[in-house]
């Protein structure tokens, strides 16, 4: 994720910022060979937690690149959550190449919260920067698939897929093991209740979602060599929480008739249906028209996981889990079912 | 919660039974002298994880005095959770005083698992029987109330409780501290926004909810004593879940026109307004006709905590717990700002 800075770490001045434009307003005289302290909050009323992410997440990617222009040594910054903990959030961060590579961090929101507290107490706190990051060599790596072929259109596929990597503070248990999983979980409910679809049905475990995107855009790359008809695509990757429904892109008719599947799901509380699906890892599947879903569970949790040392196993609840996966099953047995 | 067997305790032959209609198959001849192990599961596939409860309860609510009446020495009851943990989950237990009172303990579905798998192995298996639980002297212990004082009608009490009380072998966190402190949350919220209710709004924390619901029958007691005018009542005691909506017991006008809040709620994914509210603490005031209304969280991981060790502060998620606290907030502003 960042630059190392040596075993003994960098001593200097740290000062908070909360956004992009208060760093012009502060310019190069206040930030030169200081550490920027990025401490925007992720809104905590907002209902919508992926809105809230997206709005406070520039930070992260961009910060470091931003504060290098004015003459920053390092960015710190505060982890994207709504929950108070001790766990640094990581993510993807970017540089480009007109700017000093400075290295960046992230602290955890107590972390962030005491920080902030002290330099209201001390302006001139002398901060230690010391991280020990730093990037590996590129090798390949592959997706992973698994398939039942379809009893009368083998040739239609249906993709459902989450993706292998994840960040390295955590097990990625949420992000994306459980994609993963529910997705292989599609193919083994299938087996086990004697569904043979009409249709082929792949289980894909999609390498590089979070740098890249390397293994979605090879999977439609390759799918474009073969000539493959890819009939449907979902992809499972916002947390093994409870199932509220799916976003679906697709054109209007079978838009509608997708979305009024609802009525199957409404009895167990899964009531989200509504325009507008996809993921990166099955984003490239566009080009071929291929209707585009997402599985939405609910996301007020999500972000207590994502990206840190407190996305393990044991933070899936198995019922939540399975209720999902059932939802995702349910939804795929009745699209192939009803040629949707 | 049952009677001890001494230091040694007890060693004997066990045999399982899923129902009271086996222990009348089997009879004396095959269960005197015998511990009789409960292992009805909770039905994990029912989504109504309540009624999944009720369906299962009565093991351990009327195990052991059924189990006695066949020369039962004692039993063991499979926790009433479809989570796979290793807590016990304890709860209310009921003799009768015709049958000798034979003591009961419950197993962790974990245990309960392993047991069933060790006596298809072996029927012949001998339990070891030990308890130290026994009951202490009853004390008098409160009701614990707080009240902000209506600005208009301040003779109109709007009722809004949890239970203090708790099975000690967790902390009762979801099971009724959570309760409790959204209960404090309405008044603190009204308070910090400076809301001032036509109507009292008062906090009741309930004492003795788990065994004999003496809390809630002395408050409307003093009630009537008092000649109080019991305006509305809610109970938060169903966990710091996600809140899904509120039920409402409620004359016919009166209901639909509570129902009709909805709309307030559901750009939040509250969406649960359904006829049927109460709780066991406020349900004595139903002789004043107030309309009485339940607080409805997710259900689904309840019973991962319910009655159990597992039942502790760390598992209250905060967020969960702010929207709780925020939508009967909320429920209770529009019930006295409309005069519903």
């Amino acid at each position: 994720m960042s630059v190392g800075t040596g075993e003994e770490g960098l001593s200097t001045k740290i000062i908070e910022v909360h956004d992009f434009k208060q760093l012009e307003e502060l310019g190069r005289k206040n930030i030169e060979g200081k550490i920027v302290f990025f401490n925007r909050l992720m809104d905590p009323t907002m209902i919508n937690t992926f809105g809230a992410y997206g709005k406070a997440a520039n930070q992260r990617t961009r910060g470091a690149a931003r504060a290098g222009v004015f003459g920053s040594v390092g960015v710190v910054v505060r982890s994207l959550t709504t929950s108070q903990d001790d766990f640094p959030h990581t993510g993807v961060l970017m540089y480009n190449d007109t700017v000093p590579k400075i290295p960046a961090v992230a602290i955890s929101t107590n972390g962030a919260n005491l920080l902030s507290e002290w330099l209201k107490i001390d302006t001139e706190l002398d901060f230690i920067f010391r991280t020990t990051c730093y990037e590996l060599p590129e090798v390949t790596s592959y997706n992973v698939i698994g398939e039942i072929r379809g009893s009368k259109f083998p040739d239609e596929i249906i993709t459902v897929g989450g993706h292998l990597d994840a960040w390295e503070t955590g097990e990625g248990a949420h992000d994306d093991g459980a994609g993963c999983m529910q997705s292989i979980e599609v193919l083994r409910l299938f087996q086990k209740l004697g569904i043979k679809p009409k249709r082929t049905i792949r289980a894909v475990m999609f390498m590089d979602e979070e740098v890249a995107q390397r293994g979605g855009k090879e999977y439609a790359r390759q799918g474009a060599l073969k000539k493959e008809n890819h009939y449907f695509a979902l992809e499972a990757d916002r947390g093994a929480l409870m199932p509220k429904g799916f976003g679906v892109s697709a054109l209007d008719d079978r838009l509608e008739e997708i979305l009024a599947l609802k009525k199957y799901f409404e009895p167990y509380g899964i009531t989200y249906f509504k325009k507008g699906g996809g993921g990166v890892d099955i984003g490239p599947l566009k080009q071929f028209g291929t209707p585009l879903s997402s599985f939405v569970p609910d996301m007020q949790r999500y972000f207590d996981f994502h990206h840190s040392g407190n996305d393990t196993f044991e933070h899936v609840n198995f019922r939540e889990f399975q209720m999902g996966s059932a939802a995702i099953a349910s939804f795929i047995y009745l699209i192939d079912k009803y040629d949707l």
